[in-house]
């Protein structure tokens, strides 16, 4: 169990489909108000835009220009938490509870100024801390957050996790709570394998690996934060009661991990592309020089694959990224390529999956990598690449065999 | 004419009609953008919500909560606009040029704190200078403001027109130009009178008279600030070709002021409720408190009639407001007369209308009141109230005597 220090903040965060019609609104705040008459005075509500809304807001600066400068992008899909923030607070006026909404530059979510994809910088709790004397519960946009020169950015698709995490860490806040519209995390994604179950505990470390490998549950920054500075998270749904089951997402004790699952989870990404540069020049740092250009395009690389073809004295290079990098990755690699010669080739596959198996318990049971591989073979998956971690082993087939691959290694470690 | 000093700014503001649509605003950007390109480098570009959408905020807050607070009210409804100026911007960058989007709190669009009804104090065009140093051209959220704690405010319904007009004094622009879906502004409503022409010249004294009575072209705060700062209006539609027939509201010269005509338009307000409170005690200063407590409720009172009851020495008052304002003007005055005893009644009264003829000419010819009044009489219309000033004569009548009305002070007034 987790240890709930009574005095501490608690920052609960309700995602878009718990906030995704005024009934529900109204639901939730008549949750937050029960909460609060029974004690929990020091709450901080963050909301999502209401489901469907960022979406819709997304298609319109799309429709109007889809080479839209990241900066007038940011101002219009940021536009949906604002909506459900005010309606959040209304609602908990309502239900007779004074509250103030917060748009991030209201309460001074600073972050850096890369639009679409920023990172919190500094959260300035003041305006809480007095909400909370007076009596008023605060509700705070989450995915939103502004730069020092009051520019609005955005934290990225499912930003409003990183959001109330974040604020949880700023106010000390004793954990945060994550309502969404799932009961926690599943060993496996249920609609892809049936017998996944709830995880009712799980280390940071396993949450981390699970959200960045594509458990769609958590955005992995969220996490990340959550971890780094020891924040636990609790992942539960919006429309159960509160003595329903949940994920409890903390650091356990050395003893606990000890006796940690060898695989706690099976995830499936099948956003993945995998990008091939063939015929680069055996250079010093050459490849470097790749993989900084593409950090600095903001794009995430996975997984990387590199060899040298001994006899032509070239090197091929082949990594994954997420499918909706493609594009900029394309244009930018594109252009270097011709900078580089004739020769060289930059290709992009797709049509992969990734499945990956995840758990603290492999730290300490060698050889589930030699098992994952048998699991594969035995079903007929061919593996394209493989990665692997202390705590994870990741490998990437053919989007048509993903599902059988999931189903198979989590029969093979979890259901055994 | 107008003179345009070539190197002053122009505002240019686009209503929701103007906006209404991903095309519309594709095509607002064509045309500003072309004008861009022939030498109008300093012009700011000021929006409101896409149509509809203001409406849509309304529903969805009040449908959470009809007793919002006024704070979170704001917060919700100004949303509309945050999408609208960012889908311009994007528009902007789509015809090749820069074009940065600007929220109230970005530019310091101070307000005071009047939540629903704010009125700015200040502007800061240090930003707007620096897009013009940098070839970008500024799009401007209209409708919102901030107060000085950073919390959003409202400037009332239409109220971008108002941001527009504030711009261009704090610009000390040319003139600011209303982009909207009419031509300009009419001797009368064209649906109510088939004869209305297009006013090409108004002097600032008539076009806030009709704003005020009615007139749904212009807001009459905008019409204000232009008179008080002598900022040129153009009324102009949106979907109309640049030398199109416009209205050109300004301050005409002494000798062009006495050639104005007796009568510019007609006006017809159905937003009139008539408020009663009878059997008030005749007491020193109590009248003054009702006032004062309308007002400290921002209501706006318009037409006052007060009747002293000489045998039984108690008053009797009698005054409109607008038809918004009626539940809470109702709920404060009635509690404020159960505090002043049983015979004391606050009655209010629908179904009425305010017709109203104004025109500068009214100044040097007397005996247009009595000519109302026969024309009135003439057509069979009953006045219930009345109310003068040099410049304008209006009438309270049954709301379905109004359009006849209308048409008759028109015919006689104006078509003459």
């Amino acid at each position: 169990m987790y240890h709930l220090v009574q005095d501490k903040p608690v920052v609960q965060k309700y995602g878009g489909t718990s906030v995704g019609s005024l009934e529900r609104i109204q639901n939730v705040a008549r949750r937050v108000a029960e909460q609060h008459k029974q004690g929990l005075k020091k709450v901080a509500i963050v909301v999502s835009a209401m489901s469907g809304e960022t979406n819709r807001l997304v298609d319109l600066v799309s429709g109007i220009n889809p080479h839209a400068s990241l900066r007038n992008y940011d101002m219009a899909v940021s536009a949906g938490e604002q909506v459900a923030v005010a309606l959040m607070a209304a609602a908990l006026e309502k239900e007779g509870v004074a509250s103030y909404g917060f748009l991030a530059y209201q309460l001074g979510i600073v972050t850096d100024s890369l639009h679409s994809k920023a990172r919190i910088r500094d959260i300035d709790c003041t305006k809480l801390y007095k909400c909370w004397e007076e009596g008023i519960i605060p509700v705070v946009a989450g995915f939103q957050g502004v730069t020092e020169d009051m520019e609005i950015t955005t934290l990225g698709r499912g930003g409003s996790d990183t959001s109330a995490v974040a604020l949880a860490v700023a106010l000390d806040a004793g954990f945060c709570e994550i309502n969404t519209d799932v009961d926690g995390v599943y060993t496996a994604d249920p609609r892809v394998v049936p017998q996944a179950k709830l995880v009712e505990e799980m280390d940071f470390e396993v949450a981390l690996e699970m959200a960045s490998l594509g458990s769609k549950v958590l955005h992995s920054r969220c996490v990340e934060l959550g971890a780094k500075y020891q924040m636990p998270i609790i992942v539960r749904s919006t429309f159960q009661p509160n003595d329903h089951q949940r994920t409890r997402i903390m650091s356990f004790q050395a003893q606990r991990r000890l006796e940690a699952p060898v695989v706690s989870g099976v995830t499936l990404d099948r956003n993945v592309v995998r990008m091939s540069l063939t015929h680069l020049p055996s250079k010093p740092g050459l490849i470097a020089t790749v993989f900084d250009k593409i950090a600095k395009s903001g794009v995430n690389v996975d997984i990387i694959v590199h060899n040298k073809h001994e006899e032509s004295d070239s090197v091929r290079l082949g990594f994954t990224i997420g499918a909706a990098d493609l594009v900029r990755t394309q244009d930018m690699l594109q252009r270097w390529c011709e900078e580089l010669g004739p020769q060289v080739k930059c290709t992009a596959e797709r049509g992969l999956a990734k499945v990956s198996v995840v758990g603290l318990g492999m730290q300490s049971h060698p050889g589930v990598a030699s098992q994952v591989f048998t699991v594969l073979e035995k079903e007929g998956v061919a593996i394209h690449m493989i990665s692997t971690s202390e705590i994870k082993i990741s490998s990437v087939v053919a989007e048509a065999d993903a599902e059988k691959a999931s189903r198979a290694l989590h029969a093979a470690f979890i259901e055994e």
